[in-house]
């Protein structure tokens, strides 16, 4: 589907282009398989970028001016996108093998890393950090490269193993892994297995060792001594048969999509909670920023994160059903915009975190990352504040070695205008008009049936949250009837 | 003394090379003012390099064959040394001006950190830390310069002022900085008053927020909640009027003195521990490397930290009668050897603090650091183990962002050989030889009078040891004594 035709984006540096034989092959499949029949919308033709009329590229030295147009604006970090699913024809030998070697088990989190490495979204990653990767990420939020060169990494993505399979794995120099169904998922090659300083790695993590991290709770206290490093192979690209796999497009897939969309632009929007009005404001008016400067076709990410979340987000499910509503209700134009899920397991580690989010978006294509105020950021785990500071993280991002690439969209602070009736861009000059509406108000609202003020978010979305809210409540009345009654 | 000479030192980088005109004007001035009467080796002429025969330089274009030769090997970070103390001309009119100002008050560790800064050894950094060089420091160790470069900066330099101060500053542009003593020392221009988050400033400088950190209790946990930053500027040099001043060469100071002794590498010392006879196999060690590798004159920089130390460790003027002793005991070549005080305080955070000790010493012209084991650690506050990894410092010096131009010199670790009756590097095939005798030890032999294996330590600094012990005993077991009296 990639057109012929003469193209100059006002940005285009044609270094930061994908040159991977990879992707220009991907880019001649058509690929439709990927979205539900809920989400058709996005399987429609949407954009014909050889129907525009557009100026002719400058002469260069060196390159022909009539070129494949392909979206893939921007490198992977390290050049090439990292692949580590093994080739079909080799999956039984590389069994065989796995089946033979020590063994190490993973937790639900550690399969979706396994997932995160193996499609790319860590590149120029390969597996599990060894230590010299290890701390280079804790003390200095990137790795360099063997040519000098400078990777963002942010968030240690390591595998702890206890001392039981420490000693069960003795001098081998390869380990599988085996899911948490049991079933052997990949190989760890040339390991190398250092201590896992709990304490250290939460404090230089998440600035903070307060007890009631989730992430720390779930996947860090009750995990062993020791980490595991080495290089992935994953013997079968990784499913969840939730229902939702078809979401689940990786780094490669979505180049791809944006090569057939012919986007000359693509900016990505991280979210772990349902999107609101003010959400889809600030996402439309970059579109209308970035047309304003001179893009043709700008496609939006909306990129859901579908890994670990703490107990109280909304389950994926729950928001893939919203966000799918609000695309129906027209808030987001199908047209342009990819709905996909971002697989990573969410850390709640603020400044640290968000340039992990924006890293892998980079890996995925996306040249310009949307940032608002206290991304991935909570509340303090047992003080009454906010863990971050909530301007830490878009300054934090700016400033992150190896995301110099990319461009740092900071926004506006969105709130409920209640003149306007609508979502609106904070005004502080009638400051007292505006409404803001966390996510714990917006919980509470779809808790209590009670509906949020007109505008606030698309009917169809609001009914998701209300029924999802309501099913719980019914889950939970139950068992303590139950008491009552006994 | 500058000699006009034609040298090719093996790993000559003219790009390395001070190029200031300052650099160049100070090596001509003889100076030898700084060197007490007791380290009167220290001002001998000592090292006449155009006595050497030297190999002719090769022809470089754009480069006279015949040349100054300066061992000002290095830059200095951001290029240029910075020094923020006024010129003697303007001192009463900024004195005027600083009496007129809305005042902060510095402790005694900040007057350290004003000393540090006005002298350059944090170049560029030219005051204390805004929030964008905080953040900076916090998440990636190194600061972007403008011109994208990348400079070293792993530990937050930042001045901390209450509620009260914050106040009183109002819409000020510039504050006075008043000295524990009561004095105005310098002026804060263009200030910025930020948070001091201070459970994240301290998980993420020392990777634990355990109490009892000595830096922490002293100049954290009681100091203000807000942390300000701006330009300094010094009104007169910092003394501590203490008879150590004449040991407290600035970086600029050290340069020339290595220009003086025309020194073609300079490699440095970090220590805050009396020196033994394993450091100094080592320091000897490195110089015969150096020698090997082709250099003709290598100095040592001994360089005992001078600012706070926690209440356990050696005072400062012991230790430097016992380095003095040291070298007049002839284990240490007081020909190539030059000791000065480092004037910065101490933090105890391993692997963070070990870059800040480096590149403070790029910036006084050595581009040579030798780093062993544990550097900058100290045991966990609360849990029987060593805070950091022995080995995480120098693994995380060799890889730390803007000291890629310094040569790290890891090294082996020296322990007492009870066969051969010496310090020597510690041969695991024979591990039952060796005597390792911590600091603890170390002080507990000096402490009871017990002498420690022959060969540890030269008779004249084992004697300063001792002594500082027993007058600490008497002065201990007087009001002890009077309560038992009493």
């Amino acid at each position: 589907m990639t057109s012929t035709v003469k193209l100059h984006p006002p940005c285009f540096v044609p270094k930061a282009r994908s040159s991977s034989p990879a992707a220009a092959a991907l880019a001649l499949k058509p690929r439709t398989h990927h979205f539900s029949p809920k989400l058709r919308f996005l399987t429609k033709p949407i954009y014909h970028l050889n129907e525009l009329s557009l100026p002719s590229l400058p002469k260069r030295p060196g390159m022909s001016t009539a070129f494949s147009v392909k979206s893939s604006l921007i490198d992977p970090d390290g050049g090439v996108l990292v692949d580590l699913v093994v080739d079909e024809k080799d999956r039984a030998a590389r069994m065989t093998e796995a089946e033979s070697l020590p063994r190490a088990r993973l937790t639900r989190i550690d399969l979706e890393w396994v997932h995160v490495i193996s499609e790319g979204w860590a590149s120029p990653l390969k597996g599990f950090m060894r230590e010299t990767e290890y701390l280079q990420t804790l003390h200095f939020n990137c790795l360099r490269l063997e040519d000098g060169s400078v990777v963002n990494m942010s968030l240690p993505i390591v595998l702890a193993i206890d001392d039981e399979t420490r000693e069960a794995i003795g001098g081998s120099d390869s380990v599988g892994l085996v899911g948490p169904e049991g079933d052997l998922v990949g190989i760890l090659r040339r390991i190398e297995i250092y201590k896992h300083n709990k304490e250290e790695r939460i404090a230089r993590t998440w600035g903070t060792t307060a007890p009631g991290l989730p992430y720390v709770d779930v996947a860090i206290a009750s995990a062993g001594d020791w980490l595991i490093g080495g290089d992935l192979e994953v013997l079968k690209p990784i499913k969840y048969n939730d229902g939702l796999d078809h979401y689940r497009l990786s780094p490669k897939q979505l180049r791809q999509e944006f090569d057939r969309r012919q986007a000359d632009a693509v900016f990505a929007f991280q979210l772990r909670n349902p999107v609101h009005n003010g959400h889809a404001l600030l996402m439309n008016d970059t579109r209308k920023r970035l047309l304003e400067m001179g893009y043709k076709n700008p496609i939006l990410l909306l990129h859901p994160l579908g890994g670990f979340t703490k107990a109280d987000d909304v389950p994926l499910d729950v928001r893939m059903e919203q966000h799918s509503k609000v695309l129906e209700d027209g808030v987001l134009d199908p047209q342009t915009t990819i709905v996909a899920i971002f697989p990573s397991p969410m850390h709640y580690a603020g400044p640290t975190e968000v340039q992990w989010h924006a890293k892998a978006r980079v890996n995925a294509g996306a040249n310009f990352y949307i940032v608002g105020r206290d991304p991935a950021g909570m509340g303090h785990p047992t003080e009454k504040r906010d863990l971050y500071d909530p301007d830490h993280g878009k300054k934090v991002l700016s400033m992150a070695p190896g995301l110099e690439k990319l461009n740092i969209l900071p926004f506006r602070v969105a709130a409920y205008d209640t003149v306007e009736k609508k979502m609106a861009f904070f005004d502080p000059s009638r400051a007292k008009d505006f409404l803001f509406i966390s996510g714990t108000k917006m919980r509470n609202y779809a808790r209590s049936g009670e509906n949020p003020p007109d505008g606030f978010m698309c009917p169809g979305g609001w009914e998701v949250l209300v029924n999802y809210y309501k099913s719980l409540q019914a889950e939970e009345s139950t068992p303590q009837q139950t008491v009552l009654l006994a």
